[in-house]
């Protein structure tokens, strides 16, 4: 079967850390997938669209779809950070080579894709952490202010904690953690002098990859790795109720995102029992999300 | 009189802020002095170095000295991050145009500066902070790891914790602080949206001169900057007993930096007794210390 190119559509999900595509056909079949590097413009924008698309020409050599251009597609992206004007107008701006391009922030893209509809709240925990609700009420973005001075209970946030907490310990000026050891290892460090060195002016992406340390301390019952969770579950559990309490209906509500499962546990012990009951699993990944955005779109 | 050249000593402290540096003669009179940029290697070693230089010559200009040449010059350095071996070894190897440069790190020099003598203990506070003792049991050096991961109850410590929990106010999940308004005005921002993108990638110089906004805010009552300067205090007093324990004998411990004055009724409240009692007004500034350090060092 040849497969037309009108018919074809790429769904984008860029975050600090990485940036998803996929290829759907007319009847929503995925085709293809391909992952790249960063893509969120608050970070770079020519890095931004090297890596969107970067990874639709990974998501088209995985379908067996090379021999298609760029200008035959549609292409819907979900971008992290473009909730700042001066960054959505930039990427709006850009001169893509796509045959259409619809953009929109990764919260939108993510809440579509969980819920299949426009009602419904989502928290993305990955490298970044924000919360998006859309309701009768209209749309709500909490969070999703950056590194290192938002993005609570994100990766990088776990993972600046954890060598914040390790510091200090190393420093012998609060007890002995579990996460010493870990940290020090996974660095191939021998002292605080030298984890300083190591991550001095390393950005969100480097941090979020020391956040399972901390995960990993804490269900070992080490109770600093403990504490730094319940602080940034305490904060999730405070977004989830933000995000939901202003409709005049029980709105559905998913976590998403790297840290989101071993998040899970934690956080629905820190949520009331009707957020717990709100609480669903998404019905589909940000990068379908951003493929029901596109034809939306392009449909009217 | 005519001052020949080989009476002249300069002192440097280098911080992440600004390089400071006096001349004075052989009878320790400070006959000028001279404020550059900021001289933390681990920022810029050309930065470093070039604010020793210009701060040096800006020096000897409030002095009439302007015909002195650098190559006539002892200098004594004191600058932070050459805790680091690997900075102190760049430091060391500048082709410097001094007769003698030496170098140590910061907190040796303010030690030196605020007890003249070898044995003392200092807590720096200013745009890093940072303690050092030096008793009979040896030279301790805690804290100073640098920001964000470090450096507690600094001056960009506690112009991020604002910006933190700033941001966390405005998206309506912790009350409203007097922090919110007082930050908007002196980033001329509206909303949050806009302070994410006013403060995206700045640096620690920066968010020091947000530290202000904690201590105006908590000395009128304001609970959530209390906090804040609760949890830095309750660090810089555990600090403290860290840094005096360990001799056998009660070591006079002074308080510096732009931070000190600010944070001292603070911190006296959370100090014990006996390290209230060992608390004493430094007897020079940290750049006298490197005049006294390079006359030790220059006369055996």
């Amino acid at each position: 079967m040849t497969i037309s190119s009108t018919q074809l559509f790429v769904g984008i999900d860029g975050g600090g850390s990485k940036c998803k595509a996929i290829v759907v056909n007319q009847d929503n079949d995925i085709l293809g997938a391909g992952i790249s590097g960063p893509a969120n413009p608050l970070h770079g924008f020519n890095q931004a669209t090297h890596s969107i698309i970067d990874s639709t020409q990974l998501a088209l050599k995985s379908a067996c779809l090379d021999h298609i251009s760029l200008s035959e597609l549609t292409v819907g992206a979900g971008l992290a950070g473009v909730n700042l004007p001066s960054l959505f107008e930039q990427m709006t701006n850009w001169g893509h080579p796509f045959k259409h391009f619809f953009l929109a922030h990764d919260l939108f893209i993510a809440n579509l894709g969980a819920h299949h509809c426009h009602h419904g709240a989502v928290i993305i925990t990955g490298t970044g952490s924000c919360g998006f609700s859309s309701t009768d009420e209209g749309e709500l973005l909490v969070g999703g202010h950056g590194f290192p001075q938002g993005d609570k209970a994100s990766g990088a946030w776990f993972g600046l904690q954890a060598c914040e907490q390790v510091l200090l310990s190393l420093d012998d000026l609060i007890p002995s953690s579990l996460m010493n050891k870990a940290l020090l290892a996974k660095l191939s460090c021998d002292s605080a002098t030298d984890i300083v060195a190591t991550i001095a002016g390393e950005n969100a992406t480097f941090y979020a990859q020391l956040a399972t340390i901390v995960f990993d301390a804490a269900e070992q019952g080490d109770q600093i790795a403990i504490s730094i969770i319940k602080d940034g579950v305490d904060y999730l559990a405070a977004l989830a109720k933000k995000l939901v309490t202003n409709a005049s209906y029980e709105v559905k509500l998913s976590i998403l995102g790297g840290l989101s499962l071993r998040l899970q546990p934690w956080l629905l012990a820190a949520l009331s029992p009707t957020l717990q009951r709100q609480l669903v699993t998404p019905l589909s990944a940000p990068e379908f999300g951003a493929v029901l955005f596109a034809q939306g779109k392009l449909h009217g």
